[in-house]
């Protein structure tokens, strides 16, 4: 296509989730660059394990791509697709090209190749993934503990309820994000490789491959099968183990089934949620100003209103949480819906769903360890809240206490409530000043408590807490194993983000 | 509202995925009726702990509740409902009015129920489905061992590509479901009980109400609050077991994270993936009319095309998934979204979600089942095909044969493309009546076999279909440990389905 | 089956969206009942339209069809569904067996029936929703009227940003319901009947029944089919026109492009996001005690917490609007779908996500409209917060005043960010009891206005609420032409809610 | 921060649908360079009408902001976000150092900018997307009069039913996608600009600008407002027809409702299942060697088996709406779920769904419209399987034929039951060599035509097309005004494709 010069080139738009969100070592994995090397490595233990079974193959051709190997011309290989209308062919004959040979990709199919290259790349990012949902945790529990015996204002309804702590509140939104770390951990643990299996999974073409080139001739068929079969289950086993993988998949297709996609990016979604709860939280709680995420110097709440100390980063967290809904959307259809022994209506969809979900939920970590390690806590206003709320919140125990002295259950609730409703209004339409539910409670002949009784109830703040602040040192206990397993997430820190 | 007798009773509408596809193992976990006598003995069984712990509840209260246990009088609680507002609230007073006494639900909040009766109905529901696809596994394995060796045209990209045979292509499907299986046996496995965790998740209510029964007094505070809140751990594990947990949440809230609710339903979702890739193979085969469902005597295929074979119920199959995509979906969206210590914006989304997914994937099950015991195998059409097919789909193999020949993989696979894509234009043109691919290759000089070698490849079937039988069997095999599991799967029988 | 009578019935389990939340308007649209005789309805039109282009009906015949049209014998339909395994012909068999002929369903395929009448129901339903939606609309606009001028916290990031006022804050959430009617509203006006296309769309049948009957004879062959065609041109005008349908589709298979039930509930959902939007922004407001829904005589807001005013109708409203999001699902997964000429893929897809969607939406209409009646606006409350935070609110104004006042933009944002951030670390810290960044600006030399100005700024309310007042009455004045068009819809009132 | 030079760069990461699979016209809206430069002529267009309402800006800014408008530098940019963690923010800084003068985005907040700006693009995107939908009606349309009398085996459940013709299943494809591009006309003709309303909504800053400049002082009370409010309505109404939108929205609040980004991505959505739907069929069809996509020179079908002709573009469309869902399911969560005023949860998800649901969308059409234009017809294998299939097709003709002979519809429709799945059995099982169902039919003396009579009826193969060939040109006279309307439609290349 001598015209082609002539063409001006296309905009560049950079991946947006790339450029501003993932971490370099995210990036690294999915990079044009990166993949490219990680197919060649891929070809190349082809090569060697199949000349250790006796394919001929000269190993001065080997050592040539092994010299070439990271030598990536993505130029190069545009120009050829855009020919050949084919991926791996163009990037084969580029291969072949800077070789000057013709070896490679020996009784693979383009699957064999593909699919295996970007289990790799999606199990490299489970790993990232999983030690910084560790340090998630651990840094979480920190502040748990740190927080754990803080009296806040408990709600239910968005509604004050009942006194916790703010470190226990911390630790159930933990409870949500180790319930994804699991997730991930079994996902990555169990993360099968497809193999070398051909074009419809019958290993067919690597049988042809090796037969005859030593012991029992492999000619495919059930009876004879046995050895050839054994020694390509060894070339399997050999590549897998080289590439990371603890198991392999059995009776495939074309390509790995595509379920495993959604087991993943389903992980990665559950995982999002426990950050996402959190943000939630954050966010809920900046709006009663008991918490802000920090100022770092330099930088302003608005443009238009500098003061504001906005949760940006922690809706960013919730939208990383949609964004890997979407992605999540995106496998899951692929789940269940496979032709035969495979089609390529999953390619462009994993294309942009695999390295859209691994940089989402690593640029919500980053995002998350960040706000954990800045954001303040309003010891006053959390404080305040707590005290102006007291009287409503203690009608739990009020009314346990009156059962207790011998009330009725539901008479009491009715007590109770009557007085409650009533001040709630007062409040609400300016005739009350100030609450005095305690008050009313106790100069209530029908209830069992009088004023004295009631006030003592409420003048001893720590036992409307339960067990709170055990919950949330107990969270950090739970993640004793965690802490060893994964010993620097205790100090991971995240990139500057912007 | 003394004119509510003259209103007219409100249209029943059956919940058609109960009516039509659950089995009846399934309706009982969700009926309402179901659903209130298993809410009743959780009250009774908290009562008794609470009682052996101290708290002052007569014995004859606990005998009199005990005896109107299964009396659920579902028009009494409606009506109780559409006063107060409150469903839980109802439940209590219909159920104290039946017993005469006003001694359950103490120190409960309506979350301590509805969440831990919402999680024995779940958990009910996964035995029942784990068990199920187990059965479905089972089967399955059975019918890819039965046709272990019989050749079938392998397709990529809906084209044929490969031979394989017909009962790898169904240990292919299986890889799915037992993919599914793993996650859902997992889901199960580590199924957590909220337990009795009060209003807002700090057990406050019932340390208040153990406080002075016996040994410390558990005023809630941190330092005493050690064996108050050991009797109570003692308490949630004795509820737990009783209910057949073995795991209890720690920190959370009024209510569990609704992720839990995501990673079931995605675990469901991932379970129905593997059914339905087995039934849009089945669509597709039916459509080359390789297989059939079969017909039962008196059924017709279609009231205006009587003797049309449809792959009506695997096409249900696929309907049941996509009705699992959107329970998922609703789900999804719980998960990560709490606010606060709760709220009960889920609680209308898990009314449906719930039930909805265990009633679909039930109901795919059944179909499943159905389908995999009546379903037909047309050997002679089969065979038909692979004959036709047979010189495009030694390709593969030809080029192989030829670059062990001594040809150069580029150039002899150019060589094969021109011929094969000038045959199949003659076919598809009309003006070749014969695929005639394999005389053309052996009289082509540029290609190393002659036309007698090309016809020995060919005339060797066995040959192109690798280890395809032995994948079928080895499917079979892996599943030896589920076999010794779950004895009674292998026999299981679907209820008939409409 | 003679042992059938010993099989215990299946446990019934009702729609839980039918049966708690739906209108019994909506209710009579879906009932079994209901649709079976919408069904025979369209039989006996058919036979009309049929015998009067000449086919060979007799009069008596369709008279008997006529006489038992109402009487549905449900059980005799299941028991004769289970036999055939077709639930058309069962429902043909029972209706010809009350009748004592068999001339229905003359040259109908199943879907000629069954896609004609759900496309009846769903009409019917979006004719319902779209009234309602106006309803809502409009009274939410009349509360926007009412608070035009109530002066209330605007919040950006959930953070004081500045003054709006609550009917502008309602007329907001307005923008977005008004958006979804008119998605509403012209997928009803242009929702296209199916037609009786025949087995394939090609209108076969028809035209083979009507051959020969009358004027040239339709063999169907593109030359001579013209007056058959238009004879059918006519039927399908006269069928559409009798169920309310102004077009007809063209070029169809056996069944509409499913693409138009995701148009639908697409409409539903973003109908439904007007509403949810609301409710969020109703729960938010509820946590800052500034509005509350109200309790009714009897009501409690909660069992453990019986003054608690939770926000539950709001969140019941946002849960609606989830469960659309999963039927949305599921009729999303169906467009684009199709095989070929059509499949009952889609069936068990149908029957779940159409009626469900509806329920949902109108369920949440009913909510909304009872809400919107019953919800209490605590002035008191709102005012205080809004001299609290006036200071902060005003930031904007100062900013610009002082840009008049001529300093230079980011100068003074500086100025203004600094002290409002040390003012805000002050209250949060517990350093500062009172506001006092008025005074602060004013007293700093590098700000243009001194104390006085500054104050004056801040005593003049009215000035911070900009267009707010005007646009809260600009969105009852939009209106206009809606309230025209469904005079009812103003006085509509919900049904009492659980 | 002086060691940031040391840092190496990011790895940059192409946006995969950009660079693989959208048109230039679609990414010259979409990159970063073309988002800036329209925010700063809306920044410039801003001041302009501020200042002919008599804002004090001078001249000379103006004309210096003007000359530099177009040097955009990305680095400068990021640099300053870094350090401000803003991004409008840093983008104001970048413009204001470059063209000396502190005098853009005056009574502007951050969304003032960011959602109008985005709102340009997205219009602009759809305007595209339009005429390119219409180019494919079009094409579409031509293709299906080419074939229109084509007979070709009708199928549904994937089973051959009735004859139709290929003319008529591509318009059936295009009724799908014709009611998709109703949508997007829709959308694109309603879409309205958010305006410039401030920080909450309110217009207050605006408002305070103008105060005092000319006329009445809007001082923003309301009694007092009118004459400022009007002016500000100029304004916009100025800003918008200057970037083509002819509607305005009124009481939003900081952002544009999200549910807007819902209804364009369910358009786009919906339009691509019109494609998705003529994909499908498409790789049906293909598996029956009916029809291909096509080779050019030089593609081969697949590495390893070179002659296949692969539907490998029919998938990648499929594959397109799988994305398409994603990106939909982004903007759904968005929708009704606004927290106050706004908040930037969205901002990460429109970043990321917005150009990829318009990039994926485009890439299906451009694959769509190379599809149609590279398809081929093989005219002898869709004749010799109507041949073979005819017996069974013409099942409902002969029974229509029976009926009008003076059979019984259920008698007759048993009669041919009862043989057609005779003979279908024998073909299945090989015990059969030739479909004989007339044969047998015709020897059958209870059905009411003789051998000679079927064999007559099976014989005029043009009646059983039915209105097919009409149907199919049809679907072009229907298209009459949208070919009026885009008269370049029908000429439209698409770009070569990858």
């Amino acid at each position: 296509m001598s015209d082609t010069p002539a063409t001006p080139p296309r905009p560049q738009i950079p991946d947006v989730l790339a450029q501003r969100y993932a971490s370099r070592a995210m990036l690294a994995v999915w990079s044009p660059e990166g993949r490219i090397v990680s197919e060649r490595r891929l070809w190349v233990a082809v090569m060697k394990a199949q000349a250790a079974l006796g394919v001929e193959i000269p190993p001065e051709a080997i050592a040539a791509y092994e010299a070439v190997l990271e030598q990536v011309d993505l130029a190069d290989i545009e120009a050829r697709e855009r020919v050949l209308r084919h991926d791996v062919k163009a990037r084969i004959e580029s291969y072949n090209a800077a070789a000057g040979h013709e070896q490679i990709h020996k009784g693979l199919t383009s699957r064999d190749l593909t699919d295996n290259v970007e289990q790799v790349q999606v199990r490299r990012s489970l790993v990232l993934l999983r030690e910084k949902t560790a340090a998630a945790l651990l840094q979480l529990a920190a502040r748990a503990v740190e927080h754990a015996a803080t009296p806040i204002v408990g709600r239910t309804h968005h509604v004050p309820a009942q006194p916790t702590t703010l470190g226990k509140r911390l630790a159930m939104f933990g409870e949500t994000l180790l319930r994804g770390f699991e997730r991930l951990d079994d996902a990555l643990e169990r993360y099968p490789l497809r193999g070398i299996k051909g074009a419809v999974g019958t290993r067919l073409d690597q049988l042809t491959l090796l037969d005859g080139t030593e012991g029992t001739p492999g000619t495919g068929g059930e009876a004879k099968a046995g050895s050839a079969s054994e020694r390509l289950d060894g070339l399997e086993r050999g590549i897998a183990a080289e590439l990371g993988f603890s198991r392999v998949l059995g009776a495939v297709g074309q390509i790995y089934p595509r379920a495993l996609d959604f087991e993943v990016l389903s992980a990665l979604y559950q995982t999002g949620a426990g950050l996402s709860d959190f943000a939630t939280g954050m966010r809920l709680m900046t709006g009663h100003e008991l918490v802000s995420e920090g100022f770092l110097e330099g930088q302003v709440g608005s443009s238009a209103m500098p003061h504001k100390m906005n949760a940006r980063s922690c809706e960013r967290i919730n939208g990383f949480h949609t964004v890997l809904a979407g992605y999540l959307q995106m496998t899951e259809r692929l789940a269940g819906g496979q032709w035969n022994e495979g089609d390529v209506a999953c390619s462009v969809v994993r294309r942009v769903a695999l390295p859209g979900g691994m940089f989402a939920l690593d640029g919500a970590l980053e995002t998350f360890l960040t706000v954990l390690g800045e954001m303040q806590v309003h010891g006053a206003v959390i404080a305040r809240e707590v005290r102006a709320q007291l009287p409503f919140l203690a009608t739990t125990t009020l009314l346990m206490e009156g059962v207790k002295a011998g009330g009725g259950r539901e008479t009491l609730h009715g007590i109770i409530r009557d007085h409650a409703v009533a001040v709630a209004r007062g409040l609400h339409e300016g005739s009350l000043a100030k609450n005095d539910l305690a008050e009313r409670l106790g100069d209530d002949a029908a209830f069992p408590l009088d004023r004295r009784e009631v006030l003592a109830v409420l003048g001893d703040p720590a036992r409307f807490l339960g067990d709170a602040p055990a919950q949330a040192k107990g969270f950090m206990t739970a993640l004793a194993p965690l802490r060893k397993r994964f010993p620097a997430a205790e100090h991971y820190r995240p990139e500057p983000i912007l």
